[in-house]
């Protein structure tokens, strides 16, 4: 195990009917609020009105900035910090997944900074504080509604990157079940691909004597894998969506991964896929895992054969590591396909015409992994692979 | 899963060589340090020293509590809540186990409120405020170092309660794994049942559906049932206390009782024999909790069975649910009796003369428990089958 450094600040209200308590919560920090949502789906669902409602029976000032799409972009970011400095907002509220909670950092971020919040992204700043930030979350995946990341494309450079900062974490976040009964199925199976890579990316290290780090994420694991089916046979079923959400906020709020070395390379390869072709991250991560698993297999084959054997359940009798190991990866990409991920490159029209290119812009600032130093050349042939 | 609210704002610093910081994380909050401590084991250990030099280092000035003894009582914190106030103490240290934890918790409560400390546990008082509270834990056992919660015993009247508010978090606590190497068997025993224990608890409650509460559980208790094996047999294994540390503190950091109700029955039967008999916690948990778990068996037989069979790997093929059930407690007994445990109250020297005293003691507030309500009566039959 290594050494760490661990707080997580963020208040978290579980629980059906904690909705109700955004007004006041909001109140706590001030008294305009900035309100930040994607689409119409809040609207649809009724939760907007709900927010509204809230917000105004504590006499809160709202204004409003909608429209964040997934792979959330920079221009949106900008937006909202005009908005924040031209009226003095006291708190940002989001309403939704991680693409508009990820915006709604960066712009409680860019409000108390002077310059353009692109900044924060290309290292010529650090973050230094952020306005309160409160969160309502609607689909269960990235984790944003306890963690200190962000992730913005810049749609003028095609480049989805990802920030980490103390600063960032929300100051508290709803966690209402009920507000993900009406998530459509193809959003919650990229939310429960995006929360299982999470673990995965936690849980294949090289750190040495993690047993409770392993046991932690293999725990988070398997339980997203008996409830995953129960959440998209019965989408408006509580418990499962409960857990569900639990689940994708253990898996990225820091605490599996106090104390090891994660290897979030295949985020990394994920991110130039999605950024260049806005694809769902879910599906880039459910495409490229298996792949990048194969290709690291070797330096670590002790660990995938206790995945296989602790998370999938499959039996050790009778086989040697590198059998067993790789029965792990085969059936994690079979479920993938079970829940109804795409498994392949090609499925989601991607072909290998960037391949280069990609590769070379995940690999900017070095190469990626821990596990296993990936170059390039190394990341174009899992491309390859996932074809 | 119930709905809940969780927060948990202590910054943990893990890991060996972090105590150096103590002298700079003090700073931050004030130039008058009172250091709470225990008898003479951090003197033996250097631990003392060094702490002495970060702080001197600084050039803060030092105040000193010492000798808090394990069950620790009110006298010793009423003798600190006096060095608080005459002399405008800026922060307090503990640098110990649960008990010295404890003690400085309530101590820096008490140095902010104008009367007795004791209020705070008769209700007569709510804690409203506290001192800052930095901790360097040199025993892996009661998670107070990242939990709100303290006991303390008031010596007159043999009481010994729990407070639990968020108030007492410490603001900062360094987990040193080198600080526990020369920790003496018996207590790196008794810890190990206490961080057991604080599982079980949270473990087997009323809740339904709450399948990644009970998933991390496990969890924990597997990796401390695989690792106390190798603390006592290698008390300098640095990976091996490294680990059961940070069981002790996942523990009862809240995390795991988020969203299920907890029994709590078999601690406060406890801590009414530990009050009376100035017993171990730990000691007094491994001989009640076999006992308890046979007597409210029959609410929740499939409960037992699943930890049988996760917990313990005991074989579910062709049992009932509860044989299966039964021989997980049975295996419970037993390991407490291998690591070396007390299992009966016999061995520890107590009799049954106050058994109706304590019940009734024990249930002043009302019944114990969540999975089976205990009154007066049935906690007799407890201790007495605890024999």
């Amino acid at each position: 195990m290594n050494n760490f450094v661990y707080c997580n600040p963020t208040r978290i209200f579980f629980g059906r009917g904690e909705t109700d308590r955004v007004g006041k919560e909001c109140k706590n920090f001030g008294q305009r609020v900035l309100l930040v949502y994607g689409g119409g789906s809040i609207k649809q669902s009724g939760l907007y009105e709900r927010v509204i409602h809230r917000l105004s029976e504590e006499n809160l000032e709202i204004f409003e900035l909608s429209g964040i799409q997934p792979n959330p972009r920079l221009d949106k970011v900008r937006e909202g910090v005009n908005i924040c400095r031209k009226h003095g907002v006291d708190i940002i509220l989001a309403v939704g997944g991680g693409s508009v909670i990820d915006s709604a950092k960066i712009i409680a971020a860019g409000a108390c900074y002077s310059e353009d919040p692109w900044d924060f992204f290309t290292g010529k700043t650090e973050i230094g504080k952020k306005l309160p930030l409160g969160t309502i979350l609607t689909l269960a995946a990235t984790g944003s509604e306890m963690n200190r990341n962000a992730v913005i494309t810049n749609e003028v450079t095609k480049e989805k990157v990802a920030v980490r900062n103390p600063v960032l974490f929300p100051n508290f976040s709803i966690l209402d079940p009920e507000n993900t009964f009406t998530t459509p199925r193809e959003h919650t199976v990229n939310g429960i691909v995006d929360m299982f890579a999470h673990v995965l990316e936690q849980y294949f290290h090289p750190t040495p004597e993690t047993p409770l780090q392993d046991r932690l994420a293999e725990g988070i694991m398997k339980t997203i894998i008996e409830y995953a089916p129960q959440v998209l046979a019965h989408p408006h079923d509580y418990h499962a969506r409960a857990t569900i959400m639990w689940c994708g906020t253990l898996a990225l709020n820091h605490l599996i991964e106090a104390g090891v070395e994660g290897d979030w390379a295949t985020h990394r390869m994920e991110l130039e896929l999605s950024g260049m072709y806005d694809i769902p991250h879910g599906a880039g991560l459910a495409i490229l895992f298996p792949q990048w698993m194969e290709y690291v297999f070797d330096v670590i084959p002790h660990k995938f054969a206790q995945f296989a054997e602790r998370v999938w359940d499959i039996p050790s009798q009778g086989k040697d590591l590198n059998t067993l190991g790789h029965e792990g990866i085969l059936r994690t990409k079979e479920w993938f396909r079970e829940i109804g991920a795409p498994t392949s490159l090609t499925e989601v029209g991607i072909g290998e015409e960037h391949f280069q290119l990609l590769a070379e812009r995940a690999t900017r600032k070095g190469p990626l992994g821990t596990v296993k130093k990936l170059y390039p050349q190394d990341i174009v042939t899992i491309y390859r692979r996932s074809l």
